[in-house]
């Protein structure tokens, strides 16, 4: 018999031993009687909060059914919601107060069996679409690769099961190109089974989803972009998404194509992961320099024309900014037909990739005998503060890095109890700071690490500790108190 | 007998055969009765409107003294302000104003003797130090170097003449580290003449100056960062720059040391020059995939996060942000002993070089028997709109591209009479319309040539004309009018 584990609760739950499940579907049609039905594939991070806010519609009222996959790696999500257990650990409030909402309306459940897509008025997919990245052991990009196949195969049950005038909204990030793609999969599986392949509405938005405090408000209270394979489709997109978007505080976009909106969505990913590089080169040259690129970056961003410019760190994590460049410039080179590759893009993906070994290196110069044997605490694990989200984290990189020379390492997040890349357990009780300690490192920012008094004094008490902060979380009055006792040095600022 | 020609006004001033103007500096600082001196190294287009700004002080009231040399490239600046013409042609009316407010209260005036510096309580040195770049005739950047041995002469004509108690405040953009050099420079000028060398005082403040509409009040009205090479010189500059700048509206900002400040400045173009960089390989993508980026930027630049992301055009020029990133690359390897060169900063470089040879592959690829003997027009020659600055502009690639390709050209700019690099004239009147074209290039945003229903009221009689806009200045509505009779076609925008 196989399991399915849920790693924030430990509960194991048996994977169905067959494929069916009408009875409860028809059961919690019958049951949300007359309701239009929002079929959401995919439960992950944006796809079981999508579902949240879908079946808390500001502007409607909806049967939501979830759809994932009955896989030792995702059934876990399906059976917990039905458990009344959200799949996600967030530090926003809303979501347990929309799932909570959601069991008391009785109008969201979850379920493996494609069935449910022969119900949906509405579809959304919400799936994963990964870049297969080939790296040496120490993250240099050497090459990589996209597979579109799995994609494909998730349309095809959409259109193997779907009526014919359902509303396919399609919002993972994907490479340009592949909505038409979509498009022309859903026509062929409905014309295999002698349907009107005129009546069924297709497009593209993108989520801008940020899994953290404001995680429901980054789908429910911000703007949108969207489009259709044509102006029925875009119409009728636009119609569905006022009714769970507050529209008229965050107006929709509309773009003339699904290329427009799939190319918007890796643009503005590659954007951000850019402008990460960009200073990931730049906090070496002031370690260097001798100079705090922090005050110099609160110094240019009094310019309008230069706010966005990022802060120094440890480099990006997460499911996007990691890949999103690389997706962008695959669908240029293989969908559009361009020759050439998105050179900066590119870059920016290797350079970040990179960052977490150059912390390692920062934090490694300062030892003449090198750090074998030390111990090591990591405050934080997961790749974004105040989120329970180890995806990508950079921090994995610099754990390897830290591993591999052989320190004894203590790991802590208070979002993250095992992280499952790794294969190993996270303590979440700060108290894991009595213990002894020769490095402590500030690697995410989370906000119980922040101006926290309680957590400086428990530093003050210890032994003389090397405190290496990868993401300027320290105030200046606070590395000065810390300082008095031990060493501090911060990513991005030099000895000044 | 050697001139130097106002290139303005076509007026040729004959060299000075001797290299002394004390007595008109004499005369000068005496009609200036008791007034404080400011000595402007450098009369270009910073040192130029510095002058004004000194002169026009706004809670000081200053004898102001322009220094450039006597040579045929820079002698007609000296002899043109002390003949009451500026040597900049500027939209902004408060050049104008400013420059006759100096000339009446005559307390700024000119000179070529480095007699001023003994006079003189401030120095601002505002002189050009430039990257060599080593480019192919495409513009292919192949390597580059800085030598800073110019910059260092001319510190050194200070310290051979300067008061021992002078300040000094470096505004030139300079590799970082330069003005810790400059400060052992002066130390030992004055050691050499037996003077005191711990009265003087030195420091870093770079400027923000864009020549257009707003080029006084980029100086006067904006935000300032400055630096001292120890408390004392911060606090001068400090007490200085409140004089001539708006600091109750815009307070500045004091870094650390010296190299901080001028790592700030060539960061803050370098993240310049990269997003431009950025969204030049971005506009191939959408001209293949047949988007259009303009709408695409728009949805993007909703997010607040998002807001400084760049819009399509002909690539970067000016003084500034085509060298900028290099010299800061420079810096860290060669001032700094660092290895690594930043890569990011480069590429964007090398990719900005190109972006007009896009331009005219782009054009070219509409042509399917080739632009050979074909009549073009290009409206705009300098590098920024409302400005009459041809320097580095990119659309002087452009022009050679298309003069190679055998293209006959026309040249229209309302800034520009003589384009100095290439050696031709230029026709400030828009009546050259009238002429036929095949070809109509906006290569520069001029407002004359934005929402002017004269101007396309004058393309709609033409034959049929291939239109290309490079810089996103046409309206829909505009594409529309002219895609009746016309081809239109946008930098940053496919077939859609």
């Amino acid at each position: 018999m196989k399991y399915s584990k849920n790693p924030l609760t430990g509960k194991d739950y048996i994977l169905p031993s067959s494929l069916c499940d009408s009875v409860s579907i028809d059961n919690f049609i019958n049951n949300n009687n007359g309701k239009p039905i929002v079929v959401v594939q995919g439960l992950g991070f944006v796809g079981a909060v999508m579902s949240l806010v879908c079946a808390n519609a500001i502007n409607g009222d909806y049967a939501v059914i979830g759809v994932d996959l009955p896989s030792e790696e995702s059934y876990w999500k399906i059976a917990s919601i039905n458990d009344g257990i959200f799949p996600v650990v967030s530090s926003d409030k809303k979501v347990d107060m929309f799932f909570q909402n959601a069991k008391n309306k009785e109008n969201f459940m979850a379920t493996f069996d494609n069935y449910a897509y022969s119900k949906a008025d509405f579809i959304i997919v919400d799936i994963n679409l990964d870049v297969q990245k080939k790296s040496t052991e120490m993250h240099d990009l050497i090459d990589y690769d996209v597979d579109i196949s799995g994609f494909k195969n998730a349309i095809r049950a959409i259109g193997a099961n779907c009526k014919e005038d359902v509303l396919i909204l399609i919002e993972t990030t994907v490479p340009p190109g592949t909505t038409a793609i979509a498009n022309k999969i859903i026509k062929k599986e409905l014309k295999k089974r002698d349907l009107d392949t005129t009546k069924f509405n297709i497009g593209h938005s993108y989520e801008r989803v940020m899994p953290g405090p404001n995680y429901i408000d980054s789908i429910q209270n911000f703007y949108r972009v969207y489009s259709g394979v044509n102006e029925e489709s875009a119409d009728q997109i636009e119609k569905f998404l006022k009714t769970i978007i507050s529209t008229e505080k965050y107006p929709l976009t509309r773009l003339q194509n699904t290329n427009s909106t799939e190319v918007s969505k890796v643009l503005e990913n590659s954007y951000r992961a850019m402008n990460i590089a960009f200073i990931v080169e730049w906090s070496r040259f002031a370690e260097e320099a001798g100079i705090d690129l922090y005050e110099i970056i609160d110094a240019i961003r009094m310019r309008p024309t230069h706010k966005n410019i990022m802060l120094p760190g440890i480099g990006v994590g997460g499911y996007c900014l990691t890949k999103d460049p690389l997706l962008a410039s695959w669908a240029k080179q293989n969908l559009i037909n361009s020759m050439n590759p998105l050179q900066m893009s590119e870059s920016a993906v290797k350079i970040n990739d990179k960052m977490p070994e150059f912390a390692f290196n920062f934090l490694e110069s300062f030892f003449e005998n090198g750090i074998e044997n030390l111990n090591v605490c990591l405050l934080g694990v997961s790749y974004l503060s105040d989120v329970g989200d180890t995806r990508y984290t950079p921090v994995e990189l610099l754990y390897k890095c830290l591993n591999n020379a052989g320190c004894k390492m203590e790991l802590h997040d208070p979002y993250v109890s095992f992280w499952e890349e790794l294969n190993i357990p996270v303590n979440n009780d700060i108290s894991i700071l009595d213990k002894d300690y020769d490095i402590l490192i500030f690697s995410t920012g989370h906000t119980v690490y922040k101006s926290n008094s309680a957590l400086i004094k428990a530093i003050m008490k210890k032994d003389k500790v090397f405190i290496l902060d990868t993401i300027g979380i320290l105030s200046a009055d606070e590395i000065l108190e810390l300082s008095s006792k031990h060493t501090v040095k911060v990513i991005g600022r030099g000895d000044i």
